[in-house]
């Protein structure tokens, strides 16, 4: 069987991370690597396993032996480089959100729609096996009609401010996970958006229009409710679980920890902290959705993670921003009417 | 030590379980148990052990021995009975909510102070001891500033059309508990409320104006949030979880099991079931609030279940209502207007 | 229906502890608690309530009123109490264990069966509604033929010197519990026993010829296993776990604990202790084997806890010090010889 | 860096588990496979990644470019290839244990050392995260001095008569791993050796004078207990426990699971398996054996699992094997003193 053979866009963490799990693959065949800065990878042993490094992304886009792209550069340049792939005929992976605004996303969509390649959005929490496990069983009619989801989101700290500032806020950059996370377990899309904010932890937040601390409630068309608690600071660790809760029980997703150790002394029964961040705890996500890309791009398997569903989760991101602004719950119809 | 002489009103479910502790209690004498109705009482055992059954409240009022008035009486029934308490010079306990008109709550609350007796409100949860640990520990600044409150309040079972009837709707007769919790867990008053809210269970709901399913979320004035999920059935049993996020640190408080067994089996590895109802969850606070109650009479304890939280959490419940029905965040400012 | 008339014998913990029971319950009337020393009763909430207190314990015996008597005295006054209140044609409920001397206990069984009268153990660990669970289950063949019992049984602290002293050593005062629990689960009787002991915690042990620290292994009729695992100091809290393993699955039973809270900070995350000792940890069993007594006085129910089950336990003590002293495995035919 | 060059000897379940992580390592280079059956290996993928399979060990041992052997072959053969390989001045990795026969272990080692190469014996569960971090929070005084060791260590089914049939018996082939476990966590060798062991399982076992379900208890040079309960059919999966008892508290390790998921419904409240089998529970610690083992042969790390572990390993598995024929407790001195 022939190798997928790709080129990435984008040398900072999460090309990196991506790289080396191509390099580590049976399927993909990594050739070229591309970013504006590479200086920080020479002598790395990172770069002696990459045929050809370079600081010009035409490179990949003009290889006739590449057959698809990662691009895991900032969130501005994804629109452009995705219509240059799809243009010169190539499948594209690209890292969430698409872009900060849902018109240039569309646009996007429609250009890779036109040249017929695959376009796959990094929403990797999607392959994570314990919340694959939950959308299974729901299918499977284990706990009966969906009544509410409650999705606890808070990152271990916060980013710094160079970070804050680039970002798109904390619905766009954070929650839109969690947005996506609600359509992927329920099937179903949100009706309507409303959010409770607040800048509670740094007011570095404020500086930047931006939030910390969330409580948002989606109505879904299937009637149920979904309710998201997120923050940017949870100072004992990654808290990423979930419950689903329906007419015949609920299903609870608890952290994943380092060790299951359990120490007991006079002063303290001390049980272990959650996985420190995302690269810990999604660690298996970000191998088993290029392992998904592959069949996709083979015809083998359906896109699970699609360039819609990215389009989406960015309207609901933008809905719960004019919620919090506005203090008002937002229909999605009003939302779609503007931007379809 | 003299013994509290004490008459209770209403020979129900909760008057017979408020009976049956203080005939337990070495520091209360049960005198009267006054219903309209006791004909179900007749050859039960537990009649047997009272004094004096009547179908006429009068006689408690107008016995000299009795120090204290149990009222367990139907909610309709509590200001008339909280009054003549209080004029006749009587303590009161009285089961929540106080009423389901608070122009009303008012009234009797301004009779209790011009009479100068002790009314505590039967809002038993304050007593719980994993719920006193939670306030104790975020008094002691365990987890630093407070950020979020969590409480998931679920009932095993649908009640009685005849019960859903005259309940008050969902807010105040069931939220009303997780409202009082909320202010006693953060000892701050809400400031805003905002309610989605749905009839998914059974449509004998909608028959009432009322809701089976609620995702409620606060703004406290302490800038804290919190959102309280609650549901008129979890077939798996009561579930009645809290969780409080800070700046440094959360708690989490459990459900509590009839047994800590593990059965691991081929097919299955099971644990227990929460506790059935409020009577086997709470039944130690039941206990607890009488005990803390005869030391209030005492002048040995500060009351901690007063007739203003009752007062409050009823402002509370109306302000749900409202903001339901209005799909808008209500803020207390404007109930507290019409209402003080 | 009435009461049943009691004299308790012993104003001591467990003494005081029945007392306070019985005065609680609606099936029994606690007429006289006797004791040679009632000076620390004086002044106290708990002496007000009962009727009679007396130093000479034989007016309980000669009291005709008297149906039942409980020895909570000393072990080594147990077994001419039962004698003589059986002869006195009065029912036994006789603290753990019957003697130090399993001639002794044979000799007071005797007497007992002769006169007709019954005797029920304090055995209150079979009374767990945990332990209780695990037996039913077992009964019901859910986890199959067994294999292997495990029991961990580890004190909190060390008790005083003076207590070492005259508790007949580890295994007659504490491992005794551990065994008859392996009688109960069970059902079956033990064949061989083998004790690995040692004196790791305090030399105090060592001064009275006794161990703090046992792994015993034994052998049932049934063929399957078991093994203790006991210490006298856990520092972290009683430790009182159990687990079954059979053919078809295992049951686990956890320590209760006092709150189910779990708390979360930047360095630890730290779940509650086990309940404290044995008065909090087994409080509702104390409750629970008077209750069935009762039963069995008004013969409703069959003894679950039998003076032949304090016997065996015994012979089982006697078998696990010889094992240990002797480095060998004892067959429990040897010892049946010499005591039968 | 030059990378290292390795043959694998063993084309089975172990042999192909090394070959797939030496492929995917940055730090091994692996040149050639060799086993006396390829057939099996025909178009698979496996086989492709590796570019010489040969049914000839000796090419492995003849190339001068072959730094290092994996031994993954049947245990009677370890001895002679460990000796070859270590005379043509090679290193070693080999499968545990070394033999079934301590004499011709000892004879390895003896060759091993005279020829200045590395033996590193696949006791992989010392490479668990779990159990790594239990052996520090030891050596970091966390529980004070030692008192107890528990382990529980089940296989999920018994394996194939085939199989039982020439493992050496259970405690050779299965419990040598706890063995290990023990010597690895305390640093401490053992004492004594005392077993009860039965055949309740199948009767398979007994054919080959072997048993199913076993209770070791050790006691160590330091004075503590270690008690190892074991059995060949776990049928609720593989179940690998851990707890430490000292005199400042205790450590327990729990099983991994597949999932953190509970589902709730009227009829149970369930939780996940432990993980399947060993290949699954202790996957990673395949990888990090093997990273260690580079390190160790470049003069990096100290060997943490030696040759002479692997040789006490089954002088205890020895010891049981006698301490059950005999029903008595062997004293290891006893041992030693035949066969060092």
């Amino acid at each position: 069987m022939k190798k997928i053979t790709v080129g990435v866009i984008g040398a900072g963490r999460i090309g990196q991370l991506h790289a080396n799990n191509l390099l580590r693959s049976d399927v993909y065949e990594l050739k070229i690597l591309a970013d504006v800065y590479t200086d920080h990878l020479k002598e790395t042993n990172f770069a002696k396993n990459i045929q050809n490094i370079t600081n010009d992304v035409e490179v990949i886009f003009e290889d006739p032996d590449i057959d698809a792209v990662f691009i895991c550069s900032s969130t501005d340049t994804h629109v452009d480089y995705i219509k240059r792939a799809a243009r010169c005929n190539k499948h594209v992976f690209c890292e969430k959100p698409i872009s900060l605004d849902v018109v240039l996303t569309k646009e996007a969509l429609k250009v890779v729609h036109q040249c017929g390649v695959k376009l796959q959005v990094g929403f990797n929490r999607r392959f994570d096996k314990h919340f694959r496990s939950v959308r299974k069983l729901i299918q499977e009619d284990k706990i009966g009609k969906l009544h509410v989801v409650k999705i606890t989101s808070r990152d271990p700290q916060i980013p710094p401010e160079s970070y804050i500032k680039r970002s798109g806020g904390m619905f766009r950059d954070m929650t839109i996970h969690d947005f996506d996370m609600v359509r992927y377990l329920t099937g179903s899309e949100v009706a309507e958006v409303h959010v409770k904010a607040a800048n509670l932890i740094d007011p570095v937040f404020s500086k930047y229009d931006d939030v910390d601390t969330a409580i948002i409630t989606l109505i879904l068309h299937n009637g149920a409710m979904a309710v998201i608690d997120s923050s940017r600071q949870a100072v004992y660790g990654y808290d990423q679980r979930i419950e689903v809760f329906g007419s015949n029980g609920a299903i609870e997703v608890d952290n994943e920890v380092e060790t299951n150790i359990k120490v007991s002394t006079k002063n303290s029964i001390s049980i272990n902290h959650p996985k420190l961040f995302f690269l810990e705890r999604y660690r298996d996500t970000y191998i088993a959705e290029i392992n998904e890309f592959a069949h996709v791009i083979d015809n083998k398997a359906e896109l699970s993670c699609s360039g819609e569903d990215s389009y989406q989760a960015e309207l609901l991101a933008m809905a719960a921003y004019k919620s919090w602004k506005e203090n008002r719950t937002i229909s999605m119809s009003e939302i779609l009417e503007v931007y379809t």
